[in-house]
């Protein structure tokens, strides 16, 4: 897969033909019709992004695509930029949030330096996939060359297809970059074809000057580079990071494979907002585990026809959301796999004259 | 514990006290303040619940108390009233919705005949604590005697008095019984002041005609015994069901020894909106795991003052609900326990300024 336009000319819809099977199927468990709600809905999607009625609990990966943001500099963030190597860190000694909710959840993480400003030097358990250090502050030039936007991708889709090679068929992708939420909200503002204003956020915690700012920062990247909604990978070149395009590659590697994502917020999601503009078809196998608190996100999702899992008030990002997302996943291939039906447990299905 | 009163005086509000102690240690984890959400309202919780800093992974249970209600011969319920039975060979077979997601949480799951209109016989793993066979029809002459709602509140007691004896501490009531929602609408209108018709839903599924009907039957209910909202056991007794004073019995128990309880729809949160009214503290051990699509549970959850932690239209009872909820109380105490700290982890945790 050294071809972004191969991986999306791979991405096909999931077979909605399925979902009736599996509701079937789902109807004839010992509950009143429908009474399982969104468990019932995941575990009929999922049969649909597989192509079968047949489901197992998944083998998942969360991976974590760290890199900085040269908008930073323009005071959008709460947090200052060596945070984001540090967590790295934090990352790789299993002290993060994700790592927490990953392990409750049974799933990998893997940590990924796509972009971030700091020399690793040989640090076990990283993967090495750095493209350059950090994007160019987006306030004043282009973020990425079209060039480096690809080879972010890539680095993304990369890493899926390898996951996926080593057996994992549900991945979630984290994010970590200080500075990110500014460059989501415009990559958002530009695809949702919403204002700045109506999709940016408060981040880690701005007040409202800090947001006056940001909002600021993006009208003025927008009315510098002018990005065009008909060519996605322009628009992350521009105002976009290289964490977000290596979710938009992983998104796309597994929606070509059939693979479930869950995503979890506002850049996990902007991530794969880029991947289904790419390839509508990639909607399919997106799961929304969690609603940011960022207000792009309503957008995002009315974008991908997603409505998100939970709503927990979390704003951690690196997959956290998605994390808690994948515990209500397994329990619906649970419910699918081993509950009782009507008729092996002697329960009487038929319903009296209401 | 053979007196309802005794523990009544032993509920005890949570320490408020310690809830200071345990955001200072959520705000030192390598996270922006705040950002786990409501996973850190639910560790902070549970330390104020415990009255202690230290938190570990609940040893938890679920009880599913099951019961027959007479009111289902006023064609409350769409089911009939042999599967209550049925069910409860079905949740010791391990094949129903609670056994697949109690196993899911980690929880053990046990049983309680405490009124079903069936001789089991001895049936290998029920617990047998029959008050009578179903409750009367309360559409006609009362439900239960005073004496009958007393035992069967202090048969739930009891059960949770063994589970915390044998080192559990966390319990989930779950419940059975068709036409249960009518006897828990009826409660609800009482206790919580508002018309039938506000806090009246459609059950397993009825149809507009059906909840018009269900509803009427309320209204006469309600207008025949007049119930008095001052006196929670009388009401239980007019109106209620041998399961939901199981359970508002079992709430009663767990809190009067500061033992959470995670609530998940309509018909445990009856049990527990009667203890509430009994001893208002016993609100300090509740969490609501997953709002009810029954619309009474908001008239619940407001008595309550909880804010449910899920809503994924979930509508079965049996404490499915609660035992999803139970996954993420157990992601709030690994976040509590596991993550790093801004110092351990070597991160920057001063903001720059913003």
């Amino acid at each position: 897969m050294d071809n972004i336009e191969q991986i999306i000319a791979a991405v096909a819809p999931a077979d909605q033909s399925v979902g009736p099977l599996a509701q079937a199927h789902l109807d004839n468990l010992t509950k009143p019709t429908g009474a399982l709600g969104r468990l019932e809905e995941v575990a009929r999607r999922l049969c649909e992004m597989k192509g079968d009625t047949h489901l197992s609990q998944p083998q998942a990966a969360v991976t974590v695509f760290a890199a900085d943001h040269g908008v930073a500099a323009a005071g959008v963030s709460l947090y200052p930029r060596e945070v984001t190597a540090q967590m790295v860190f934090n990352f790789l000694a299993g002290g993060a949030g994700i790592n927490v909710l990953a392990r409750q959840a049974q799933a990998q993480v893997h940590v990924v330096d796509v972009g971030v400003d700091y020399e690793f030097e040989a640090v076990p358990g990283l993967i090495a996939a750095k493209v350059m250090r950090g994007t160019r502050n987006f306030a004043v030039e282009p973020a990425m060359t079209l060039a480096e936007a690809r080879q972010a991708v890539l680095v993304g889709a990369r890493v899926a297809a390898q996951l996926m090679d080593q057996g994992m068929d549900l991945l979630i992708p984290g994010d970590m970059g200080i500075g990110n939420t500014a460059a989501c909200a415009a990559i958002t503002s530009v695809l949702c074809g919403r204002a700045p204003a109506e999709v940016t956020g408060r981040g880690t915690g701005l007040d409202d000057k800090g947001l006056a700012r940001k909002i600021q920062v993006l009208e003025a990247a927008l009315a510098l580079h002018h990005p065009d909604p008909a060519d996605p990978l322009g628009v992350l070149a521009a105002v976009g990071g290289l964490e977000i395009a290596a979710i938009c590659g992983y998104c796309l590697a597994a929606a070509s494979r059939r693979t479930p994502v869950i995503l979890d917020g506002f850049i996990s999601t902007t991530g794969a907002l880029v991947a289904a503009a790419l390839a509508p078809a990639a909607r399919d196998y997106f799961i929304v585990g969690h609603a940011s608190q960022e207000i792009g996100h309503q957008a995002q999702c009315q974008f991908l026809g997603q409505r998100p899992l939970l709503d927990l008030d979390l704003r951690l990002g690196e997959g956290t959301g998605a994390a808690l997302g994948l515990t209500l996943v397994r329990a619906a291939v649970a419910i699918y796999n081993e509950m009782a039906t009507f008729e092996s447990a002697g329960v009487t299905g038929d319903k009296v004259e209401g």
